[in-house]
């Protein structure tokens, strides 16, 4: 493991609203200029200077054609280091195989290695996840979390019902979004086990590994024994280094034969990343753990102002526990809306993801963004409060 | 039209082997170090300095996050220009939908508004076009060209056979690539009437319509009058600018419910285009007229080397008259080679695209990319001779 340091303003730099608004067009373009955004998960923070330099020597020398093509290379390289140091998991440089996004490499998996069957979420989830099975020709089965449950443990029970009744795959987020969980190794093991008993398949979207905050562990799915055989991780730098323009994900695998059916398709299946993406994940992965130490600082300091701040201004939130990633989910039926995000836009012209884009039907549950600087949690929450309390 | 002149060396600038095996992993990375890459379809020149210097600009400012949502925006108000400027074509800017390339435009406009039935197209194709019906659930129809008819026009009856056997969708790549043959106003009109009696679709491919040389003259597939409401055409500014790899093609409509349809899909069908690529549009269409001007200078004295160069050391291979595209369809079967691609990699250490790839079953055709040096060129033809001649 990486040890924290505090933030250093050297390293970790908050961008103005002006600067913010010109690098993130959609965080920030999509708000009006009174409107706060702690919307789509992107951070205020300016990308990390070692990211900036790699991406500028690359476009001086005109990398902007067609990236190389198949496993391994310097990306894989590259992951199964930061893998090594920050998870303590071996990965084969040759099983890391590069995709366009996130998205993406989900879809390549269950295109290529599921059955034709239902896919199993967890909800609430990433909405573009509740997408997916429909646009790759599957039911979806969502596995909801009762919203008064004690914690936000996977529902074994619930998948296994669903992998008896016909569902083949089942799509996990760890950590998860947006409940913020980062699933136990126990919790991975008995995933493991029902699936096995069903023969089924388990794609696992591990983009926020990196956002773990201290407190919690991160356990890659294929770190669990027994699994090589069938699952795949679809990880990334982009989430953690705020780079998810630059389009290269990676599907990991642990088994040849995956690996091999996976990097095995038609070209048209999969050839979308860019260079420029690969560019900027082999400079994270290799250089960026002093700026992820700086980012996990300043995180670790925004949940514990969260935290004071709901306890003052909003004191009947109910906040899962925040375990890794910047995205807090707060349970706000207590104040009685049944969408508060658009009470708080309208009211507090601070713009959330409502609760029912990633569980639909939830009503009352709004997903924070706190990846920002102090003062605009601080006056987010402000605002909250006052759209909330009706002042 | 934009007035062609003469090769700036200030604008265009020829890229050495060293700057180009870093500048094209593709390309060049997949070529040992005593072989000349001829293959894929990227020029060996360096980006525009315009495009590179918006790139640069966005990357200190951060772009590195998701890209705005949506059509129209800067890059439909850049390509409506472009589109005047270039082909006399009026677009609505609010008609221009982003796309992560031209492959996914194509999918997606087959994906959303194609009925489920085989797709026509017509062949010699771009490989990736080849494997996309099947991907999309589709069967794919082809429509071959004899490899010894007098012109490469576009197969109408061929065409209205396969529509009139069920198929619904023709994939139609203007200027055609490999064949560089840019269609006439009456092929196309022709085509409108054919797909028009079947209630069928097109989807135009139009990433070679800034290529069109000296001689002929590229008409969009949407400004034929009746066509609006059966087509779309994908275009980009990624093959005339060389920026393949910073992902932002465009899907074009000519009819508000065509472009409601596209818009509306869930964010997962079509969220995976990168702002830099959008940058890089937007730059290449508003300031890339006199780079362009350079680039179709320096591609025709290719083409009248080339002719040059075969009259004199390859005189019995046939080529296809190249209207647009720096892609040469040549006929080799007079050396009595099945695979004179495989041959003149092994003998001659050039590395040129086998015909088989965009006509399946077809011998003795290579595509040769011309978007090099002329000492390149030259050198390249001259090993073709050797290897082929078996000097």
């Amino acid at each position: 493991m990486v040890a924290h340091t505090d933030t250093d303003p050297e390293l970790l730099r908050d961008l103005t609203d002006e600067e913010a608004r010109r690098a993130m067009p959609l965080k920030w373009g999509a708000v009006a200029a009174h409107e706060l955004p702690a919307w789509v998960a992107e951070m205020d923070y300016a990308t990390a200077p070692v990211v900036i330099a790699a991406l500028r020597d690359a476009l001086e020398a005109g990398v902007t054609g067609y990236p190389a093509l198949g496993p391994g290379g310097e990306l894989g390289r590259a992951y199964a280091g930061f893998a090594g140091r920050h998870y303590g998991h071996e990965v084969e440089p040759d099983h890391v195989l590069p995709v366009c996004d996130v998205t993406a490499g989900i879809r390549l998996a269950i295109d290529v290695l599921s059955d034709r069957a239902p896919i199993v979420l967890p909800t609430p989830a990433y909405p573009p996840q509740l997408q997916l099975p429909d646009i790759a020709g599957r039911d979806l089965v969502p596995v909801p979390l009762d919203p008064d449950a004690p914690d936000a443990a996977l529902d074994l029970d619930g998948i296994d019902r669903a992998l008896r009744a016909g569902a083949r795959t089942v799509l996990l987020t760890q950590p998860q979004n947006p409940l913020g969980r980062v699933y136990r190794r126990a919790e991975l093991e008995g995933l493991r086990d029902v699936v096995s008993a069903h023969g089924a398949r388990v794609v696992s979207d591990e983009i926020h590994a990196p956002l773990v905050l201290p407190g919690a562990e991160h356990v890659p799915y294929l770190a669990i024994s027994g699994t090589a055989g069938h699952a795949v991780a679809v990880v990334a730098a982009s989430k953690a280094f705020n780079t998810a323009g630059l389009r290269c994900a990676q599907v990991v695998t642990a088994d040849e034969a995956t690996r091999d059916r996976l990097a095995g398709v038609p070209e048209a299946r999969n050839d979308s990343w860019s260079p420029l993406g690969v560019v900027a994940a082999v400079a994270a992965y290799d250089h960026g753990d002093p700026w992820l130490s700086a980012l996990l600082a300043r995180l670790t300091d925004q949940r514990t102002l969260l935290c004071d701040l709901l306890a003052e201004h909003l004191p009947l939130a109910r906040m899962r526990p925040l375990e890794a990633t910047y995205l807090a989910w707060l349970d706000l039926r207590a104040y009685g809306e049944d969408d508060p995000a658009e009470v708080v836009r309208r009211k507090g012209a601070v713009r959330l993801a409502p609760g029912h884009d990633y569980q639909p039907g939830l009503a009352g549950h709004v997903r924070l963004n706190i990846g920002t600087s102090p003062a605009r949690l601080t006056e987010i929450v402000r605002r909250m409060a006052s759209a909330l309390d009706g002042d």
